[in-house]
C-alpha cells in the first residue's frame, strides 16, 4: 500500500516534510497547499505534485494523509477539520499555545478515533534512539537521572520569537518531550529559572533566552535541561541518561568528523549549524514512522497526548519561573485522566 | 624560606596531605597529632617527624602552620586556637555544619588578621585550572551557564551519612564553590530538588543521594549541579562553562587511557574510582599555594568566607528542597556585609 | 539536463549505484542488464526502468552513461564498446587485472576522446574531502607522511579471493589511490611485506590477508598501508596526513554515536560492518561527480589512468613482497610518458 | 633494603634519573658524577647528595648501583668497569652505537654475573603497560599487526644529530624496542625506507629525518613504524597492536585535557612539548622495576641483550634504506644463538 499525501504548507518544515515524504517508497506526495501561491507552486513542480487549497485537499478522495506545517494559530482547527474528513494527520509541534485549545482538540480525535502524530522529530534521532534502546535492553539499570544540554546555534528573529510562544513553548517544549520519553515515568513537579543574557531584544519582546529546568518524577526520577538561544560552536544536542547501573550518552554531531592538529592544538570543526541538517534522518525515519502507522492502522507515536503534555511542562516551567517555586504538572493539566 | 607543619589528624584526608606537605621542598612536616596513638606514630614513622598532642603543636615554637584534618566538630574551635596562637592555618572543609558557627569563627580569624585557607582542592585541579584560565583570557567571552556533573562511584557508609550534614553539606559543597569559582559573580538564588534512588538507608537516615541544583546571580547567569552518591564507572567529574564568544570543558580523567576494540565496540577504562587518585595533583599544588600564601603573607584561596558561602548554599539548597521555592541566599547568611 | 543511464550488471555494487542514479535528479535510470534475467528484472522493477540487453543498451538512443558493474574481465572490452558508441562510462574498479590490458583500453579511450571515470569511492567520502580540502588549503603546509589503515571487517569467500587478482589489486588498490590523492606527488618506489594471519584458506589460494606498504615520491615524501582482511570491530577505514605545519586525520565513522559507561568501562558501539553504509554518502557523490563531468563534457576524476596507475602500484607491491626489495613504479609502468 | 645509588652523569636525563632516584622510598642517592664540576654540585646540593668522581663512586662501598647518563661512547667501557666492580647497573640506551661493541660489553657482563638493564623507558610508561596487559591476557587474540607513530616535536641540534649515530639508533630505538616488546615474537626482517623534510641540516650531516619502517617476523606478524623529527602539535605517542580478536591502542597524552568550542571549531591543548613530561611518571616506574630487580637479585629488563636487538634492528633499517631492500636481522647479528 502507498500512503498518499497532501501537504499543507510550503515553507522551511513543509519542504522538509516533502523531501521526507517523496524519498520515501511507502509514500506518494499528491498535492501541496500554501497561501503563498508561488511557494506552493514551486514545491510541486520540485516534487512533481499538484497545488490544491487546503479545502480541495480536505475534499480529495486521492489523500490518505496530511502534513500540517501552517502557523502554530491554525493547527488545532486543521487536525479538527481533517480527522472529521478521515485523514491521517501529522502536524508539526505545537498543536496550539494554549493547553485548553489543544485539549479540546484532543476530544475532536478522540471521538473521531482519528489519526494523529506530533512532530517530535528528534525521538527519531538514530542516535538518540541508540540512547533509548540501551535504556529499554535494561543496559544501565533504572534511570535516575537525565541531562539534556540543548542550545541553539543563533536566536531566531525578535519576529519570530514574538509569535513563538516563548522560549519554553518554542524551544524547550522538544527536551520536555525527550525528558518524558526516557525517564519512562509521567513528570510531577517542574522548577525552572529562566534570563535574557543572550540579545536584550529578546527580553523586551517578554521572553527569555537562557532556561534552565529540573523535573522530577513521583518516584524520585530527575531530569535536567539547559537552553541557550546562542552557542558559537552550532547546534549543541546533548542527552545523557543515568542509571542504577550506568549512563548512556549521545554526543554532538557534526557534518565531517576530521580533525586538524598543529601548534595550537587539536581542532575538530563546529556542529551542525542548522537543525534540518542535524535531524535530516530524524525527519525522514519520523515520516516512515507515521506512515507505518497509517498503514497498520495503529496509534502514532508521539500522539496528541504527547504533544500536550510537553505543552503542560512548558506552562509549568514559564509559570515556575515567575512565582520562584516548584509548579506541580497538574496544577496546569488539572489532571489528565 | 622553609614552612615548618604540623598536621592535625591522621586518618584518611590526614594522609594525603601529609604526603603533599612531604614532596613539597618548601615544607617540613615536624609533627602529627591524632586521637589513635597508632595513627599518629605511624604516619609520624613514615614521614620522619614526631608525634605531638595538638596541645603540643599549639605550643610549638617549631611550627609555623597546620593542617586541620580531624573531624568536623572540630574544626571550628581548632581553628581560633591556632590562629590566636599566630600559626597559619589550612582547614579541611566544611569549617563547621553551622552558618552562625562559621561567622563566629571568621570573626576570631580576621580579628586576629590570621591566615585561614579552606580546602576546595578542586580548584588546584590542572584541568579545572586550565578551564578557568580560558575564562580569565577572556576566550569565550561572558560567561553564562555553568554545568556541573559530580557523581560518587559509590556511597559512604550510612554512620558517615549520619554525621555528614548531608549530600549539600558534605558532596555538593565542592560543587557550589566550584560553581561560584567559575561564574565569577555571587549566587543569588538556589534552587534544589533532592531524593532517594540509591539506597534506601540513606533516606532514613533523613538524607538524599541524588540531587539537582540550579543556582542564579544577580545579572541571570545559570549554573546548575547534578549529583549523585552512586556511578558505576567512577568517580565522575566534569565542568563545563558556557560563555558569550564559546565553550570550555573539562572531561573526565581515567588511570590510563588506552581503547580496546572487538566485535563487542570499542572500550576506554573506567573513570578513577576514588577522589585521591583522581585529584592527587590538585591536593599537592593546593598546599603549594598555601605554602606560597604563608610565605609571602598573602591572603590564602580559597578564603574562610569562601568556606562560608559555600555552607550557606548549601543551606539554601536544603531549604529549597523542603520548602519547593528558590531560596535567595541572603536569607540564609543575612547578608554578609 | 538529465543525463540518462544504463546500468550494466545488477549484483551487490550494482544496486549502489542504481540507488545513486536513482536518486540524482539530473539523473534517470533507463535500463539495467545483467546475465541473471532475474536480478535484471527485480532491480528493474524497483526503480521503474527496463530490462535490456548489453547489446541493446549499447545501441540505445535514449541512453548517455553507463555504470559497469559486471565481473572484471568484462570491464575493458565494454569500455572500448561502449566508449566507441560515444557513450560516457563509470567503470568499478580495476578496469583490468592486467596493466598492459588497461594500458590499450585506455588507448581506446583517448583515440576517441572518450569520457571515462574509475570507481574509486573512497575520493568523494566527505570526511575525506575534507581532509583533502585541509591539504589543499595550506593548512598543514607541505605534505610529508600519510598514513593509511584500512581493514575489512572479514574476509571474502576464497572463491572470491581467487577471482580478485590478489589483495593488492583487490583491496589495496583503493589505498594506493588515496595515498596518491593525498600526497599530490607521484609515486616513485613501492616496498610490501604481506603474510596470511587471518585465514590459511587465503594463502592455499596464493594470496595474503595481511600487508603492509611503504611508498615513497621522488621528493622523498612518504605514505604508509596498513591492510588485513579482518577486523572484528569493524570496517576501519582511517587515514592522516602529517605535514610540515600540522597533521589532519579521518577517524573512523560507526552508525551510531553513543557512548555507554559502566563498570566494565566507556563503550562506543563497533564501527560500519560493510563498505556500503560506510560509503553510502561516497557513492552518491561519486556519481554526482561522473554526472556533472558528462553535463559539462570536462573530463571525468578520477580516470582511467588514475586507474592504471593504482594497478601499476598493486602490481609493485605484489612484485616487491616476491623480490624482498623496493621495486620503482617505472619498473612496471615502463614510464607512462 | 635500600638501594644505594651513584650516578654518572649530571646532564639533562641525568637530572631525571636523579629525581626518580631521590623520589624512590626503597632507594638513596649518595654520590653524582659529571666531567662538568658545576653541574655535578648543583644536582649533588638539589639532592642532598655527595659529589664523586667516577673512580670514586667505582670504588665506594656505600654504593650499589649506578645510573650511567654519560656520553654514549662512554657507556660500553663503564658497564665492564662497573659490572666488574659488582655494581648493579642502568645505563642509558645505547649501550654503544657499534654492535660488536655491544656484543664483547654484554659478554662481559655475563661473565660476571652482573645485573645490567637498558633504559628503555617507554615500556614503564602506565599507558603502553596497560596496552601490554590487554595483550597479555589475550583479549586481543593473537597478535598481528603493531602500528608505532612516534614524532618528535622539533628536531635537535645538528650538533646532536652528528653524534646521535643516526635517526635509527637514536630515536627509532625506542620503537624497534616497544615493536618486539608487543610483538612477543623476534623480528626477522626489516624494511625502511627514510628522506630529508624536516631540516636539509640533518641531510648535510648525512642523516634522516622522516622515517617508516616495516618489520616481519618469521611466522608473518607486521609492525610499521612512522617517524619524524617535527610535529607541530607537540610529542606524538601512539601505540596499536591488531590482533585476532581485536584491537588495543593507546592515544597521546597531553598535559591538561580541556576542550574549548567556539566558531572555529572545538579545540583541545597540543600534546605534551618534551619527552620529559610526556614520560615523567614512565621515568620513575623504569627506576623502581631497576630497584626491585637489584633488591631480588633478579634479571632486570630491558636487559643488555634487549639493548642489542633494538640496536640491530636500527643498523638492519639503515641497510635497508641504502640497498632498497628487505635485510634480514641475522645478517646484522649473525645470530645471537
Amino acid at each position: 500500500m502507498t500512503v498518499r499525501f497532501g501537504l499543507l504548507g510550503a515553507g522551511r518544515i513543509g519542504k522538509v516534510h516533502a523531501k521526507a515524504v517523496s524519498s520515501n517508497s511507502q509514500a506518494q506526495l499528491i498535492a501541496v497547499a500554501d497561501a503563498v501561491a508561488q511557494a506552493a507552486s514551486d514545491l510541486a513542480k520540485q516534487y512533481a505534485c499538484e497545488v490544491r487549497s487546503i479545502e480541495q485537499i480536505l475534499a480529495s478522495a486521492d489523500i490518505d494523509a496530511v502534513v500540517i506545517c501552517t502557523p502554530t494559530d491554525t493547527h488545532a482547527d486543521l487536525i479538527e477539520q481533517f480527522v472529521r474528513a478521515g485523514k491521517a494527520v501529522f502536524c508539526e509541534k505545537p498543536i496550539d499555545l494554549d493547553v485548553e485549545r489543544v485539549k479540546a482538540c484532543l476530544k475532536v480525535v478522540d471521538a473521531e478515533s482519528g489519526t494523529l502524530m506530533v512532530g517530535f522529530n528528534r525521538r527519531f534521532d538514530p542516535h538518540f534512539q541508540a540512547v533509548k534502546d540501551v535504556i529499554t535492553k535494561g543496559e544501565i539499570g533504572a534511570v535516575e537521572m537525565v541531562t539534556i544540554i540543548s542550545r541553539d546555534p543563533g536566536a531566531p528573529p525578535v519576529e519570530y520569537i514574538k509569535r513563538s510562544g516563548g522560549i519554553f513553548r518554542d524551544m524547550t517544549i522538544h527536551d520536555f518531550d525527550m525528558a518524558r520519553y526516557l525517564l519512562g515515568e509521567e513528570i510531577d513537579t517542574v522548577t525552572a529559572q529562566a534570563s535574557v543574557l543572550v540579545d536584550p531584544a529578546i527580553g523586551a519582546a517578554g521572553d527569555y533566552d537562557s532556561a534552565s529546568v529540573m523535573l522530577s518524577t513521583a518516584s524520585g526520577k530527575h531530569a535536567t535541561i539547559s537552553n541557550s538561544r546562542r552557542a558559537t560552536y552550532g547546534y549543541d544536542q546533548r542527552i545523557e541518561v543515568h542509571g542504577s547501573k550506568g549512563s548512556v550518552s549521545a554526543e554532538n554531531q557534526r557534518p565531517v568528523s576530521i580533525e586538524v592538529a598543529n601548534a595550537s592544538g587539536y581542532t575538530r570543526p563546529p556542529l551542525h549549524d542548522f537543525f534540518m541538517t542535524r535531524y535530516l534522518d530524524a525527519y525522514a525515519r519520523e515520516i516512515s514512522s507515521f506512515i507505518d502507522a497509517v498503514e497498520s492502522k495503529s496509534p502514532a507515536n508521539p500522539s496528541g497526548l504527547d504533544g500536550l503534555i510537553a505543552l503542560a511542562l512548558a506552562e509549568a516551567a514559564l509559570k515556575s519561573v515567575k512565582e520562584g517555586r516548584a509548579v506541580k504538572v497538574s496544577e496546569i493539566t488539572g489532571g489528565l485522566g
